[in-house]
């Protein structure tokens, strides 16, 4: 067959979307398949088994990601890789990251049937642990292959039932005392693909099956504690009071207002997380402590509004008479997709016919670390009602279909273009 | 000695109040002698042994209100009964109650110093546990006294240790099976009066000594619910959002807006306890429940403020697509002091030469159950830097004189006025 003709086989693809989803049911129809869960380790064995049946190199790396691989033909190439996850957040859905390896696993299926050579070797991979888990280490498997997440970092972590973190990675294949062999380098690699579902609406409002992610969103985090004075609620007159809450209430809206008025519609703020003190009814609160999160695509996005932000907590502080104090948690740098391999995403979903769009990713994915070392890309698939997290998130094979075939066929593309 | 040169003597009441102070001092130099704890009920011993020593018939109710009564030159007359309480929160001050059961210690002493004979029977009284105390019953002795508290509230009840609050009171000499007989009626008494520190500034500000008290707060509370969505915090737009925690914010600051506006100054509203679901720093809140409290000396006032701001919720929760579940929790009248007590409150006050203000009382006290079955009236002493429930309350002897000094002038001018 001639080898822009090549498409997946979505019917195949669907089968092995519901053959996988069966894993860590539960009686909501979500899926219970947060990481090392006997769910999650029998997910694993069974796409182990879908590999093994290929003429793949299958191989379990240190932090149990797994790895599939495929010749190419000329042997100094170095990988073009692709895939995302299998994990799931409690009662998550059967799309999500299973979505980027079933596709990989469908091109795998493809390649081999169409008997297609490519140059470069291809890899599957599968990473492990890419949603937040009861060890609070999220992207693990992307961190540990970029040298982000080291052995030290492993010391200890315990879930909250006292299971260590090294026993339940060595029961998914692992092995803690080696961790450093899972790192991989910028030469070993060529680019990174990966497909998802947008978490969002932004495909499904503008009827457009295919989207093209032009950069990871970068997460900036705080924790802001707000000091006033505890006081009696009834004879402590309005004028005297230094309530931490109000104070704290106007400079959550004051994020609220900075982040809508921002120029781009893709800046985001929020409170998500609170704790009051002395939290009593008839207590005038003293001390209030929240969260505060930030995404954009660009540094500079981020910085705007911490500024603008900042200013009016300024203001709040001075005219409340309370004081405020920041502490900074996280600050992630968005991570750029790379532009060649955007350029033939683009280039790929015209020749298929498949309207496509440019969109930045608000939630963090494995891709966003492997920028770190290799050309990277994204192509995120619809997801209807824009839901995702839950059982009700959904996509619709049709777009799924398309995005797998943009997937195949960018690989095809990378692999004529690229001698790195 | 002529009646109207008759004084207390302040050297001795400032030697009872360090006596009493001694019992539940900690280390930070505040007291710890919440309701029928060991220190409660050394200090409840000491005070008996006080009145022991006065030629006064002292007699533990069933509530274990500690009373000791002075007989009076009419046999048919009933009583005129002053005092208040002598347990602390957790941490408080020496002043607080212990000051209206103190003054009645010394105005007891100095009648019989003087010899003076009152015509009505005149009764010292220390209520049981008026602060909140781990059983969760606050004012607990004028509520068995009024009948609004009976045995079977006190059924099961139990401090989180699991200290049943029936043996609890049977260790400070109530007696829970008999609990109706601490019920006293109309005809029993003539008047209640009560001296107690300010607990705000009001007095302080003004450099008044003696607060005359014309109603006790209103106490309104509710528990607000907001629901909004939990959603991502990363992919959901700004303007895709139902934020229940901004909703909640807007509404927080709506109560504060319509009480600073409100023409009265002694309108005050707070939100003290609150809580946010899930309460994750990356998930926009879906719920947000809040307990809300409005105070007032009237109750229309209270009702103006309700409305203004329910009106506000409205157009918040319309604007921004949240739903608000309201429910009353509490709902207590402002009890509103006797006229005719005032008046000669006012008149002696005049009388010793002591500037006094005329205020309400934002914290609930003994006095205003005390409204249902008497003529009830305060006396409020200014309280340093508004200061109270806390090591650093504190009240100039100075001041507690005036105040002890006029509700001795006010038991003899209501003995001879009041004929019932």
């Amino acid at each position: 067959m001639e080898l822009t003709k090549v498409r997946i086989h979505s019917a195949r693809l669907q089968t092995s979307i519901e053959q996988l989803a069966v894993f860590g049911r539960n009686e909501k129809g979500g899926l219970d398949r947060t990481t090392f869960t006997p769910a999650e380790l029998a997910a694993r064995e069974w796409l182990k088994q879908q590999l093994q049946e290929l003429p793949l190199d299958v191989k379990i790396d240190q932090a149990a990601n797994i790895w599939a691989k495929r010749s190419g033909t000329e042997k100094t190439l170095p990988v073009i890789a692709f895939g995302s996850h299998i994990d799931t957040v409690p009662n998550g859905g059967k799309y999500d990251g299973a979505l980027g390896v079933l596709t990989a696993l469908e091109i795998m299926r493809v390649l081999e049937e169409e008997n297609i050579q490519t140059r470069h070797p291809l890899e599957l991979v599968s990473f492990t642990a890419e949603e937040p888990n009861p060890f609070g280490l999220s992207t693990f498997g992307s961190r540990a292959l970029t040298k982000k997440l080291t052995r030290k970092d492993l010391e200890g972590v315990k879930d909250p039932e006292g299971r260590l973190l090294t026993e339940a990675l060595k029961s998914a294949g692992g092995d803690a005392e080696h961790f450093e062999k899972a790192v991989r380098t910028p030469e070993e690699f060529s680019a990174f693909l990966e497909v998802h579902i947008e978490q969002g609406k932004r495909l499904l409002n503008r009827h457009i099956p295919v989207g093209i992610v032009t950069a990871i969103t970068g997460i900036y985090r705080e924790e802001v504690m707000v000091v006033g004075e505890a006081n009696h609620a009834g004879t402590t007159l309005m004028e005297d009071r230094k309530d931490a809450l109000t104070a704290a209430s106007e400079i959550i809206l004051a994020l609220e207002t900075v982040c809508r008025q921002h120029r781009a519609n893709e800046v985001v703020g929020t409170v998500g997380k609170i704790t009051v003190r002395p939290n009593a009814a008839n207590i005038i609160p003293e001390e209030v402590t929240f969260t505060l999160e930030i995404r954009g695509k660009m540094r500079e996005e981020i910085q705007e509004v911490i500024s603008a932000w900042q200013e009016r907590v300024k203001e709040i502080k001075n005219l409340r008479c309370v004081q405020v104090e920041r502490r900074v948690l996280l600050d992630q740098a968005p991570a750029p997709m790379d532009g060649q391999v955007i350029q033939v995403m683009q280039k790929q979903a015209g020749i298929l016919g498949y309207p496509s769009h440019l969109l930045g990713s608000m939630a963090g994915h494995d891709a966003a670390h492997m920028t770190s070392i290799t050309r990277s890309g994204m192509l995120f698939v619809p997801s209807i009602g824009g839901k995702s997290h839950c059982p009700d998130e959904e996509s619709r094979i049709e777009d799924i279909e398309k995005a797998a075939n943009v997937l195949l066929h960018t690989i095809l593309e990378l692999d004529q273009q690229l001698d790195s």
